[in-house]
């Protein structure tokens, strides 16, 4: 599979879609512009990797729950630990391969109040 | 972390490095060219995405035990399913992620003799 040509197929925002299945992960690719929410895996580590664009995560994980964001360009990996509240974001728009077990909500298990733009997920098929 | 970066720290060819750990999942990143060996992993499926050159993924899972050579290039994935023989390859060189439990050998459980040219790992860390 083509990931620029599966990227092609959907337009939706924070809206991920799975691209493969590795034993019981998910590979999901997504399209992202604007803010997400915060939240947390309490049972899971999640990966991104920028596949073009930039995209911007902030961490609640400084001394004191205190915030800071780590922002990843084209190429760029990061890993957010289970537990660790975090709220992606990207001002210019980004394009997203994430690594996380099937089943996993885009939200997490706890979240802040879900705007209308963010999809409630465990992600979609690619049609 | 910068994949590009990451994997200007190494040159040995098909000899993972383990860029990032995902739970109990490795994201490893490979420099290839040449053939690596035909092997097969009982137990987990893998993935590949090509970020540079061009791969070859001979698989043996055709009827009967079939032969056929995927072509994978820059920005393309694959999965090879658990317990199906293959053989990468890269006639002219590929960078390579891979995503794979960790503790999963690079010339998995059942193999061909091993050429020196391979490496028998689970993948190093990056220094």
């Amino acid at each position: 599979m083509d990931l620029t040509a599966a990227l092609g197929r959907f337009e939706e925002l924070w809206s991920p879609r799975i691209a493969a299945q590795v034993n019981d992960y998910d590979v999901r690719i997504a399209k992202v512009r604007g803010e997400h929410v915060w939240h947390s895996h309490a049972n899971t580590d999640e990966f991104f990797l920028v596949l073009a664009g930039a995209l911007h995560i902030a961490l609640r994980d400084g001394p004191g729950g205190r915030e800071r964001v780590v922002v990843l360009d084209q190429g760029q990996i990061f890993v957010v630990p289970r537990g660790v509240e975090h709220r992606p974001a990207s001002p210019a728009g980004a394009s997203l391969l994430l690594f996380e077990p099937t089943g996993t909500l885009t939200v997490g298990d706890r979240h802040d109040a879900v705007p209308d733009h963010v999809d409630v997920t465990t992600g979609h098929s690619l049609r």
